[in-house]
């Protein structure tokens, strides 16, 4: 298609939007109302920055058919002119009396019959991004059509990424995995720890990287007490081993992996923990397949984790990747999720160094109908050396 | 105070608390439950880029006196452990059936009387950050008790800066300008856009930005259309204007301004824009009191626009600034917001060079008594060159 759009030819956004409607039928939601930066991107391409900035809600409406319809801050017209949607109202926000629901009311009663339904995401892993009392306003005008969950439609659409979109992902991947490699260059023993974390964002941003939405990483001598914590600037230590993470960004598509470096000659426990995640992360890559639930992978990697002495550490094993640093589906023992093909994953196994200390491992994936598809280039065996 | 904390020391956080308090008595909340990095930040000191990730829903209560009580997933029960807070209760997010809906429902209601309000702040410039079905179980199940609107109550607490904030923003700027001032080392005729993006995070980043959470901009040769696209890999060309503005975090406190950049001879219109904006920018630094309303800060600005032949450009001029790239108040003709000694704010003009393109400009101060204190380094009044 020769039609001007952004990231992607205005034919992805135009599936993409089709087979959201198809899912809206079979539940018959009249629209979806869609708020937050990556649910917007999925739909029309509008990828900024700008949503950092918490003054303004944006929202797009997905109607039963045909393409979007943008309800946004002025601001926002020039990008969003640039990509396939072409109905944009837009009002001056942030106004403090009327901030965009009149018109948000208004266009959506055109839109739809009084016995609609209008999906919006409310269930595990979203958020709505507008004022509560807002909502509240426009949930009472648009009466007596309802608002209704709308995650399923949503998330069973988003979560079977496009062969675009793995093809972004995978980019992203490549990125991260020529910093990784890079980071001998930046970090030995007396580095303190904040440094390597600037450093670090440094080299994906030299290695193609629009942008650096997340590193976390630790380091100590038997692993990590948490996986969280900004850098203090201690010095690395001969003996310790070094986490990094990182959800890079490229086009709006995320990276989610991490890598051990181990500073100096590691303990027989670091080298067996880390052994272990290794080959659980094997034990899962060859195992998972389409039709199994998010439950079992949580389930396949702590049996690899058990098969190789280890033991599990508390929280979720993996999740879905794309638009976001973290998507559903959870690797827990609760998720239910069907795994499909075209879900992109991480594999993220966890197990204890020491009661209160961990290693942690992390690969990324695209599910295929034959099983596991690496994204990440496979870590080595024994973890990286500094 | 010897006691542990994070970022700064439990007076720090223990005085904040105590002031919200003060806010919440003087309005009847029996509690404030607060779900967003900014606001449980805030309160705690509790500083992690893993928010990110949209999967778990984090909960800080602030009760009527007293530490506040965190309700959190199990990952940052180390983290959290390190700050003031010591009543920490956790679950294992995510879960699918119960995201710590029922211990955070069992804590209010251990903490609170039946005829309490619990505050949340849900009006302009805020969202609730849990899922909005969760919000709906969890209003249910608290009843009688109710859910009003507390955003008053964390607004007028947070949009005044101590002196421990204000060295910190102060700080974040002059990385900036630092930065800032290294920009002809990284671009001229010829650079791709996107290549200065990235060689710009890079330079805040060895500066000693902890993570560059915002970068816009955009070049042109009569200004620009639009100042929130991501970058394109246009090469700068001679006569091409180019604005960078930041939002860079250092200790979880941002700058956020910008400088624009001759690349060789600007034309008349530029420089004369250019000083237009400049000159507005002296003006409200001159004019800014406490006491004035937001509304008046956008008046000043315009004003001085006019007077120096400009047309100001649609859309707000000036906003709040702290733990997020923007707060309230906004500068726009129709916010009412007290402006009050302590804010720290930013001047941002826009005016036109043309009918679609106009150049910005943007500094960064603390409103004292006396007037206006520039934060961020004043901006060479005719731009800088490359």
């Amino acid at each position: 298609m020769a039609e001007r759009s952004l990231i992607f030819p205005a034919e992805e956004f135009r599936s993409r939007t089709q087979r959201l409607q198809d899912q809206m039928r079979a539940q018959s939601l009249g629209a979806l109302l869609l708020t937050t930066p990556q649910d917007v991107f999925y739909v029309t391409g509008f990828l900024t920055r700008f949503w950092e900035s918490p003054a303004r809600p944006w929202f797009v409406i997905v109607p039963a058919s045909g393409a979007p319809v943008a309800v946004i801050p002025s601001i926002g017209a020039p990008l969003m002119g640039r990509t396939w949607v072409s109905d944009i109202r837009t009002w001056d926000a942030p106004h403090p009396v009327d901030d965009g629901i009149s018109l948000l009311t208004e266009t959506l009663q055109a839109l739809l019959p009084q016995d609609a339904d209008i999906g919006v995401p409310m269930a595990l892993e979203t958020h709505l991004r507008m004022p509560l009392a807002d909502y509240h306003r426009l949930s009472a005008a648009l009466a007596p059509r309802r608002i209704v969950d709308g995650t399923a439609a949503v998330h069973r659409i988003r979560e079977i990424k496009t062969p675009a979109e793995i093809a972004k992902i995978r980019h992203t991947c490549a990125i991260a995995a020529r910093a990784f490699d890079r980071v001998p260059e930046i970090a030995s023993a007396g580095t303190p720890l904040d440094t390597v974390f600037r450093r670090f964002q440094s080299l994906l941003l030299e290695e193609g990287a629009d942008w650096v939405s997340y590193v976390a990483g630790a380091a100590g001598q038997m692993g990590y007490a948490d996986v969280i914590s900004p850098a203090a600037p201690t010095p690395l230590r001969s003996g310790d081993v070094l986490m990094l993470d990182t959800g890079a960004v490229c086009d709006g598509y995320f990276c989610d992996y991490d890598r051990n470096y181990f500073v100096g000659q590691p303990s027989a426990a670091l080298q067996r923990t880390q052994d272990a995640l290794w080959q659980a992360t094997e034990h899962a890559l060859d195992r998972l397949r389409p039709g199994m639930q998010a439950r079992d992978a949580h389930r396949i990697l702590v049996e690899g984790l058990e098969r190789h002495g280890a033991a599990a550490g508390a929280g979720r094993l993996g999740h879905g990747l794309g638009t976001s640093l973290t998507e559903w589906p959870s690797f827990t023992p609760h998720d239910t999720t069907e795994l499909r093909a075209g879900m992109v994953l991480t594999l993220e196994p966890g197990a204890h160094v020491t009661d209160d200390h961990i290693l942690v491992h992390e690969e990324n994936i695209v599910l295929r109908d034959t099983g596991a598809e690496l994204l990440s280039p496979r870590a080595p065996q024994g973890g990286m050396m500094l």
